[in-house]
């Protein structure tokens, strides 16, 4: 007996494992070379689950977080990495990244990918508690990785901590904590010369 | 006001950043290159959302199947990874990865340290419902790899179908049905020369 919906799953975990080849822009803290997606969401589920605590709601449905993060970089197999700071990358972001996930979640039994394209859209709707937190922290991460090598990938971007504050104080929506935190380290960034006022 | 806890976190998620590149024997699926513990453990916990259904047991409490693959690998930053066919690598990791748990979930605040010290036992003890899924999941995933690499990495260690089979038998602790699809794949992979009888 063939097992259909088991072959379906497994040729999404297949495909999938192109994320690990999908580089961003901030490096790994020992600087050898570019973070990769995969590893990075990794990360991010880490921190969402360490640092609940400091969300703004406390109620969260951590299991919805961890689920929206698990899946919300796949489409970025298709549609590349869009760097934070690219104005012009994100005008059709949208249409790329949605082309990517009919494809890419249609691998999956039926349930399976209404079930992700969901958390997926509610990740990049960002209006529940969850998608705010799980937003937050990965605004967070990148920053904490460009801190801790001296602002390699702000600088080498051109960025400004105005563009940094502007960018990231979505933070503030999943928490405030997290965003006071964030602002102390663009303000210390500045001070110590990582990132141009 | 400094935020101790926070603090306390951060340290933890920054020193973890390592994980990143601890490599394992398996190459990721385009063969560039071998695949590190981080995006392992990303792939083991989306694999283990997708795959649930074909758990034993359907009442899996899944937020710590979770917990318990997110922290799994980290004793590895210290300990290294320990190749699964390594007889003799596997006569002092208990030893070696139990001081490397104790200073690294020692970074936390000490509430969460003994939450990931326990979810990190129970994954190795593998004697609840959960951890026998996640072991499972674990085992099933570079057997994957290597099948879809061409038995790349088996070949590399001299790894014959006998070893594969006793080696990742604990899959049926954690799902039949798994553990008859990894059989049916160390069968193909022997018809196909991926491995030596």
């Amino acid at each position: 007996m063939t097992n259909v919906r088991l072959e379906q799953q497994l040729a999404f975990i297949l495909e999938v494992d192109k994320l690990k080849t999908i580089l961003r822009r901030s490096r790994i803290l020992d600087q050898s070379r570019y973070e990769n997606d995969a590893e990075h969401t990794w990360h991010l589920m880490l921190m969402a689950l360490m640092l609940k605590e400091h969300a703004n709601v406390q109620s969260l449905d951590m299991m919805r977080v961890l689920k929206m993060l698990v899946i919300h970089d796949i489409v970025e197999i298709d549609a590349g990495d869009t760097f934070a700071y690219d104005e012009k990358g994100h005008e059709d972001k949208f249409e790329r990244e949605e082309a990517a996930a009919k494809r890419i979640f249609g691998l999956l039994p039926e349930d399976q990918e209404a079930e992700c394209y969901a958390l997926w859209r509610e990740f990049e709707d960002r209006e529940t508690p969850e998608s705010k937190y799980a937003a937050a922290i990965d605004r967070l991460q990148p920053m904490l990785l460009n801190y801790h090598t001296g602002g390699l990938s702000w600088q080498e971007n051109g960025v400004t901590s105005d563009k940094v504050l502007k960018r990231n104080r979505t933070i503030e929506e999943g928490s405030e904590a997290l965003w006071e935190y964030a602002k102390n380290l663009v303000r210390q960034a500045v001070d110590n010369g990582y990132l141009p006022n």
